[in-house]
């Protein structure tokens, strides 16, 4: 059987220097002080350290899929559409989901693995990789490609969203557009970008159409039902409530749905919801919910075939992609009363 | 880099014999003639066939997972609950599909690419292998656990399954208690075992109870919402439609109340709709729907377990395990009207 090779980090310990410092000996970055540089390349040399190969001179390919949390049918159709393309290009997926629910990012043992089953690319789904991970995976030549973004990405790392901003703005003109005035947002945790520029889209539909944003109106979940739910209540309780609200996710907009029958409101009559997602559940919601849909296979595709390129050597033009987004109307939304 | 070692299919070919030809030699087997296994035993050596060792002398595991269908949220949670326990064993899982739709096997290009990447062990969801692929895996060494089996298993390939046929009397017995005596049911296909199963334990309930099951009650479908829908559309032109009816998967139950809404039909005062999964979306539907419990996540962690003992080298006493179901009343089924 094949020895593992070491890992940079290993290698990064011994030296007494950081992964990130290894990582430009390897690159022959010229930034590293010459004395450095040569115990570097020493114990590179002495633990035979070699930069991956290419794939040519290999039996099977393997990608990793690394998601936040595998229990949503969301990540599903990621999956489904990862697959699709590896499949047809002869890879297997290796499919892992970030355990410490306290972090975005798979753990140390993670990379570790990553190495030991020669793997050829990672694909990052709602999870991130600290920029000592990044620079390991680089120096190793595996390359990286993200799904929805979590936070800001460093330029250079290739990703796929949807055009969530656009997607905010199309579901707050559509209740603008429907006369409602008093409207108001549930987004996702504020610390993730497609999160957050959904909730930018809202605020700049509201500004334009000359429309108040009560800090009040704006709350934060965690894209689950369940804080839909609670978060609707609480908006329910305001001295203004509102006559719409925006979800960020269909899973909250099915928790508005569950607050406001708890209070014998109805829906679109009493109150407007719209999701954002196009869910397979959003169809089995009464009424079906009008919704922002992601095109998630779509993005999932893009991504892979983005990835199977880098694993072959090509470097694409364009590194970040967005993907419309789309307004799906159902019965969900409404005039408001009166 | 190792080279590929050739496949039994291979050396079964050049020897001009089958493949469970060349598993018996490897097993040593005595019911294959002399010659035949002289001949096998210099290909085998020719080629520096190696049956594959134990794990211990790896640095890394790999399962492969083989779902029939990637799409659905049922999928979704039996990768969650392999993933859960091959996770803490520090094995990898490498998730595909069967790509080819007329068929329930994944192809033979997959048996190699498993080969390829060494991969320690199998579990099939919902899908099945060629007596052929069987021994070939067998021959290798590297264990197969089934979850959900689709047709007949040979009696020595372990499985995991649910109690279906306990499931389908209790959800007869449920509608029977309330005082239907019209019942239909809605079921998979035929040919798979737990759609096969869900259906006798209606017939049974039926039977013990007196109660006539007209041909025309019991109707086929693919699992899926739109076969629902059209299969109960059938049900209500019947001369005398039935008052309740078991769907014999959720998402069948969901297109039972979309054939019904359509009508104008309200469940369950008109009529009573009862499922089978209890699938995340259950709760998204007005009125939530009563259901048969599936412990899927149970059941995948249970295939993973034996799985992992059987690459360890252990033998399970027990090979067959059916997980209990469970009735889960919520609100689509009420008494008969009048």
């Amino acid at each position: 059987m094949p020895q593992r090779r070491p890992t940079l980090a290993e290698i990064a310990q011994e030296a007494g220097v950081s992964v990130p410092t290894v990582s430009k000996v390897l690159n022959g970055r010229l930034d590293v002080a010459a004395e450095t540089r040569r115990q570097v390349e020493r114990l590179l040399e002495q633990h035979r350290y070699q930069p991956r190969r290419h794939r040519d001179d290999r039996t099977v390919g393997l990608i990793d899929l690394v998601f936040l949390d595998l229990g949503s049918p969301w990540s599903m159709a990621i999956l489904d559409g990862v697959e699709e393309v590896t499949h047809e290009a002869g890879f297997g997926i290796v499919v892992s989901a970030v355990h410490d629910r306290s972090r975005t990012r798979p753990g140390r043992k993670w990379l570790d693995n990553l190495q030991a089953r020669n793997s050829d690319g990672v694909v990052l789904v709602l999870s991130e990789l600290s920029a000592a991970q990044h620079a390991q995976l680089d120096a190793l030549g595996i390359p990286v490609v993200v799904v929805d973004p979590v936070g800001d990405l460093a330029k250079d790392v290739p990703a796929v969203g949807a055009t969530n901003w656009a997607g905010g703005v199309a579901a707050t003109e559509h209740l603008i557009g429907l006369g409602h005035r008093r409207i108001a947002t549930l987004s996702g945790p504020p610390d993730v970008m497609c999160s957050r520029a959904r909730v930018d889209g809202y605020r700049s539909a509201m500004r334009d159409a000359g429309l108040a944003v009560p800090d009040d109106y704006v709350r934060y979940g965690d894209f689950l039902l369940d804080t839909g739910r609670t978060e609707t209540a609480a908006l329910l309780e305001l001295p203004e409530p509102p006559t719409a609200i925006f979800a960020g996710s269909d899973q909250m907009a099915r928790g508005a749905y569950g607050a406001l029958f708890d209070r014998g409101l109805r829906v679109p009559d009493d109150v407007s919801v719209i999701g954002f997602d196009d869910l397979p559940e959003a169809l089995w919601a009464t009424p079906p919910l009008t919704t922002v849909r992601q095109p998630l296979r779509d993005m999932a595709q893009m991504a892979a075939r983005m990835l199977l390129d880098l694993v072959g050597g090509d470097r694409p033009e364009t590194t970040r992609v967005e993907m419309a987004t789309r307004l799906v109307e159902r019965s969900s939304t409404a005039p408001p009363k009166g």
